[in-house]
């Protein structure tokens, strides 16, 4: 095979009983994409199949000639694992045992206080024309190789092995010179926003530039909009460069990243940079908010704490909501997010404050307000801010889309200044801007 | 088809750019595989394919005569949502519109205030000889029906929506007869102990019963332990019968439901039944408890709210932790948890109170006091328990382990009396009991 055989055509292959029955998720598949990268290979196809001879052999009789193939699973030493073997039968070559292999197993299970069992004599064979890697984590060594022009990258199903060895992987495809030129991404993270509304703001820039490989995906935060140009098309890659600024125009505040970060990454890298602090009143989302601000080592830099005030009791008691509001307007109304903001603002003490009380179903809505019905606040060091949203879906959804709205409200309050209503009239889920401040 | 040619073979397809580039999971395989659980059938293989129709059309090609096919994703309103169209292409039938599916959606836009846009008009259309399934949760309805020779469920791939339509699907194949009878299972569902730890609990049992087939799932409350027995066996089905008593008893309270519930559904209904009431002082989780109590709705019965202390300020300030245990001890230890959940009974006017204090990592571990160290607090109505968990995850999964922990110690509060210590020594991830009273 030579180079320019080489498709750049990424195949892979998830083999394990335990990957069919629900108990375990491939996660590693995922990983391995991860590490790939921007590099210009395409993944055409994950399979996941059953530890037996003939899936396996189906699944490798599916790659085609030039792909690059990643096999995890199946390399352990008990009898039921036959990707070594069915990878030897399949390519007609014999399997060899690998002495330096063997002296490592031995030193490891020596290391261990053991002696080697039957089943070293299983890990130490590898098929004729491919190469050991040794494994840093477990006993499992990485297989690669060439074999009927394809590139075989064979990996054990257990994480933590297969993730010790990925960076080896990688490294040995890069010498080999399998791994193309990393390929022109464009990505735009953006928030509140529904995916349809975003691909018709998009519709007209999409037509003009056909060359183009668009996608869209729904993410905890929002939609992701993905532009990818092949490497070579000399003319794709000049469309790419010339709709940059259109797109980001096109999609202006709703945008709060250009990389792969996730919100609350993008808040607290802001909060931490300004040396601002946060707390949160949480009616609805009863901990949502803080949980999700705090899943990143480090938050508790700008994150202080809240209020969960589930019950009208505790948002009068804990954050001083007036019992007349609460009588006169209910507790899904912009007056009450108002004071639970600014209550926990003043009791906390922090910088800004966030609050949220909705109806997030299925019980709870009439006729004005609706389930989905939602009141926000983003109180700064000036001014609050109140905004009410109808959020289109169940109890869950409704509540994971509030958590997403309330904390993209407090970047944008950082982006445009917290003197600013951070909602545009359009934003997406929002009824005509009711903004109100102090 | 008749019906003996069904070969109670499921075949999966996940359709989606996105599940081929790192950024998502296929989730939605792993929900179906668990719907199916009970039956037997075969799943005999996942494709994960790109939003291509060559790739849909090659995934639907290597599916068999007979086999039910679930397919997700790609029923969306937008222009790279192909899956429909190429359902119709592959089994030369023509997309239909479906004028109730059209109903519903526009009136679903019309309940949002607004007007159904183009994307309608895709997701209505339904390739002859299928029925649309309306989807309780979003917009793209599910779709079923027989198309050449094979039981086709075509699902949307945002999980929100596919967990929606699910039980309408498995109703569906189980009045047209496409489901093999149910296997008789046994299912405890446990908390607080290692999937390791379980099992070697039931080595004997196992071993003594070798027509059985267990299987044992990590969950996001503990470990399932199921047991099923090919429908037919008249001797597997008697096993069955016989070992029911010697695996309850050898799991003894870790077991919180023998029925498909989760953990806050348990302690929910328990709590409501018994008029009680709960708040939580959270630190390490900052907001996790309260955010999965809850998830149910009808939560507002027993939960009351909570103070997220993640700042030592606030533990002193809102919880009334002694300044001098916490200069003394630091944050994390029995005094601490003890005078965060006592204060936040007191304060919130609540009959329980949970609260944890933990190190989730990366960093602020130290010799004595290991990443993963969590102390958590049970405090009922007459006395306060405490207890300390090393937990061997990373951040997110000691924050995981820390909520359903401190949740299910209340569970066995509920069940041993709030007098009793929750803890048993022995219990997995606890240190020797070290249960202390106020």
């Amino acid at each position: 095979m030579t180079e320019s055989d080489l498709k750049f055509r990424v195949n892979m292959i998830a083999v394990g009983d335990e990957l069919l029955e629900g108990r375990t998720a491939d996660t590693n598949s995922g990983r391995i994409q991860r590490a790939l990268g921007q590099h210009a290979v395409q993944v055409v196809g994950i399979q996941v199949v059953p530890d037996t001879k003939e899936a396996i052999h189906t699944a490798l009789q599916r790659t085609a000639a030039g792909d690059i193939v990643f096999m995890t699973g199946g390399l352990g030493s008990t009898p039921d694992d036959l990707t070594r073997d069915m990878v030897a039968s399949w390519a007609a070559v014999e399997l060899i045992q690998d002495d330096e292999v063997r002296r490592q197993l031995e030193q490891r299970w020596a290391k261990l206080g053991r002696k080697a069992g039957v089943g070293v004599h299983r890990q130490c064979q590898v098929p004729q024309g491919m190469t050991a890697l040794t494994n840093p984590v477990g006993s499992a060594p990485g297989l690669v190789g060439r074999l009927k022009d394809r590139i075989l990258v064979m990996l054990p199903g257990v994480p933590d092995e297969m993730i010790g060895l990925l960076p080896l992987v990688m490294q040995w495809l890069g010498e080999q010179g399998y791994l193309p030129a990393a390929r022109q991404i464009l990505l735009w993270r953006t928030g509140q926003i529904a995916e349809l509304a975003l691909v018709r703001k998009l519709d007209d820039i999409r037509s003009a530039h056909p060359r183009l490989h668009w996608s869209w995906w729904l993410t905890e935060w929002g939609v992701d909009v993905r532009l990818a140009a092949e490497p070579g098309h000399i003319e794709a890659q000049a469309q790419l460069a010339a709709v940059n600024d259109p797109v980001t125009a096109a999609l202006g505040h709703l945008v709060y990243s250009r990389r792969m970060e996730t919100l609350p990454e993008v808040v607290q890298k802001m909060m931490i940079e300004r040396g601002l602090t946060l707390s949160v009143a949480e009616s609805c989302t009863a901990g949502m908010i803080g949980a999700k601000l705090t899943d990143l080592a480090g938050s508790s830099a700008f994150f202080k704490g809240g209020i969960l005030a589930y019950s009208n009791d505790i948002k009068q008691e804990l954050l001083g909501v007036p019992a007349e509001i609460l009588e006169e307007h209910g507790a899904v109304c912009g007056p009450v997010v108002q004071a639970m903001a600014e209550g926990a603002k003043q009791r906390l003490g922090t910088d800004f404050a966030l609050a949220v009380s909705g109806i997030s179903g299925p019980d709870g809505g009439h006729v004005d307000k609706p389930v989905g019905t939602t009141w926000m606040a983003v109180a700064g060091p000036e001014k609050t801010f109140t905004q009410v949203y109808r959020f289109p879906g169940d109890r869950h959804r409704n509540r994971m889309l509030t958590v997403a709205s309330v904390v993209d409200s407090l970047r944008r309050s950082l982006e445009f200044g917290s003197d600013q209503s951070p909602w545009r009239s359009g934003d997406s889920w929002c009824t005509p801007a009711s903004g109100r401040t102090k």
